[in-house]
């Protein structure tokens, strides 16, 4: 039975409980697992008729209900990134007219511009309408259902309107309780997963992790880092001793036909620390060019230019592009360089790749 | 225009080539890329007619006639290897009946018997017959025909006969010269891919590289590693500095539905240098367990008993499995642990891979 936690007790070790009456649950150890909220703007119409988060199964579910029952034929989606392209494109390949509003200049914020355009061609090819650059103002319902978007340029209209504007650290309770965040905004914690509070521990998307890279406070908020922040937390709160020792923002999407991946840092993090770089990016294919099914795949990579360490990488190609990430994560986690990554013997067939793995290929450019 | 060269005078800094006329050509600086020949045991009947290589291009268009003209009903394949067992597929996608001889205990003998025998299930599954610990003794022919493989224990009928026996440097020309091979019996080459030999380079199937794990000679013959060596030893020739490293016996292979990969060290080349070591061996899945296309994979991690330090991995899984082995390429590369790989922060997304990547799993039963 899941019962909401409304108060964190930290001198009297209790949680204060709330089911069918409020009581005080007695704690030795106390582990913090609240996840993270979706943003949502304080913008006119948010809340009405026709407007859907895609954070929740159960939101999941009235949308898939709402969809199957009123059979709305324009859908407009707020927000260009992981969810709101997985929903643009869902919502296409139920033959809706789909609009997808941004305020950045590109989809997909994690990849760099010149390949964030990659994504966004894809999604203009299946019919997407893209409109970048615009903030939402408001959204306008009629009849008890949504009506149109208001941007900053035009009103589109809207039968049904999914806002996916990412989210941040829920940390309601762990403020109540005066425990400190980080400058990330999220909750503090040591690599046992450890609060700066005694006895209280915290994990998953409401805390702040450290970037391997940039060895600075970074929070995301991913399944993945989740689950093995868990596994860490659980482990100590069980007695054992374990660490995590932090991410290099690793990701991975599919994006109509694309496989989008990425790690490390990007450009725009890179100038933001004030690190020199210089980038390198090839296209090449997922497979030898003469094997069915080989198709694109666009490499970059990052590197510091006074030590050549690789600090990023960024994959967007057709299926098989993805997983070849791994490499670059482990590759900018490690502190290699471009002749590292050369040297490296990658696996090699015809149906896997041509001879040189494409991210061989990007390390190739680089050190010329 | 294609000459071969019959001879290597090293004084003279001349090679003897043979075109229309014998002739001698000066050189200043010489590279031997004289490649590998096929293994050919000296048995009865090998030169006959309906045996077939599968080395050379012309060799495999001449198998090819052959099918397509004489439309021949049962195949037998002898050799295990990769080449042994794509012809194997092949012949059966054609609709022949095959047998598959090899001497060996398991087919795919640079994986371990506990990996091989899933390649061995998967040969069964589309109808090959294996053969093993079956010698070949002799190949029977009848009228300019092929007739029968004669193995230790049996007769096989065969229509068609392809040897997938492996194949050893061509070092002819080199021993000529007294040019020193190595103890693989392969051209000894320096980093720079230079023979003993002043001004004599030597590149590919031909010389003896270095494996990075057991950090011994080793000899491999694959198209990645001599097109890596071939760059070197050109940048080398061409008057600039580029060292080879090595190889880490990386392998991959697609054979019937499953996609097989190695890297490191095996079993049984661990026994042979005396190594002590444990491993573990996991089952999970391509991707999410509810997303399409979601298949079984199948990844066995060796590691050094002492320091705990990865020195090879096998992966044998269908669709998505076989481009995982390159992050334990890096793995036994670098010298990471167990516990390096479950920090490592992978790529994670139903279509790509379950929370924890089959490699990480793998390694988190290692370290129980």
């Amino acid at each position: 039975v899941l019962h909401e936690v409304t108060e964190i007790d930290r001198g009297g070790q209790r949680v204060r409980v709330r089911s069918d009456e409020e009581r005080w649950e007695p704690f030795d150890e106390l582990l913090i697992a609240t996840g993270a909220l979706p943003l949502r703007p304080d913008l006119p119409g948010l809340d009405g008729p026709g407007v859907y988060g895609a954070h929740t199964l159960s939101e999941a579910g009235e949308l898939f209900e709402a969809l199957e029952r009123d059979r709305p034929s324009r859908a407009v989606v707020v927000g260009g990134g992981y969810i709101g392209l997985e929903m643009a494109e869902a919502f296409r390949r139920r033959g809706l007219h789909v609009s997808l509003v941004d305020q950045a200049r590109q989809v997909m914020g994690t990849l760099d511009p010149d390949m964030g355009v990659l994504v966004a061609d894809a999604l203009e090819r299946i019919g997407v309408e893209l409109y970048l650059e615009e903030g939402l103002k408001a959204v306008e319902s009629e009849g008890g259902r949504a009506r149109a978007v208001i941007t900053g340029n035009r009103t589109l209209a809207a039968d049904v309107v999914v806002l996916g504007l990412g989210v941040r650290p829920n940390v309601a309770l762990a403020e109540g309780a005066k425990i400190p965040l980080g400058e990330s905004g999220a909750i503090s914690v040591d690599e046992r997963m450890r609060t700066e509070a005694e006895g209280i521990w915290a994990a998953g998307d409401c805390v702040e992790t450290f970037h391997r890279v940039s060895r600075k406070p970074f929070h995301v908020a991913l399944g993945t880092v989740a689950n093995r922040q868990g596994r860490v937390a659980g482990i100590n709160l069980g007695g054992g001793a374990a660490t995590f020792p932090g991410v290099v923002g690793t990701a991975v999407s599919k994006i109509c036909e694309l496989e989008v991946a990425r790690t490390g840092l990007q450009e725009k993090e890179l100038r933001e620390l004030g690190w020199e770089f210089e980038t390198a990016r090839i296209e090449s294919r997922t497979r030898a060019h003469y094997f069915p099914g080989s198709g694109k795949i666009t490499v970059k990579i990052l590197w510091e230019k006074r030590s050549g360490r690789l600090v990023g990488g960024q994959i967007v190609g057709v299926e098989g592009a993805a997983k070849r990430i791994d490499v670059l994560a482990l590759a900018v986690t490690l502190g290699l360089t471009a002749q590292d990554l050369v040297d490296m013997d990658l696996s090699y067939a015809p149906p896997f790749s041509p001879v040189w793995d494409p991210v061989q290929t990007a390390a190739r450019t680089a050190l010329r």
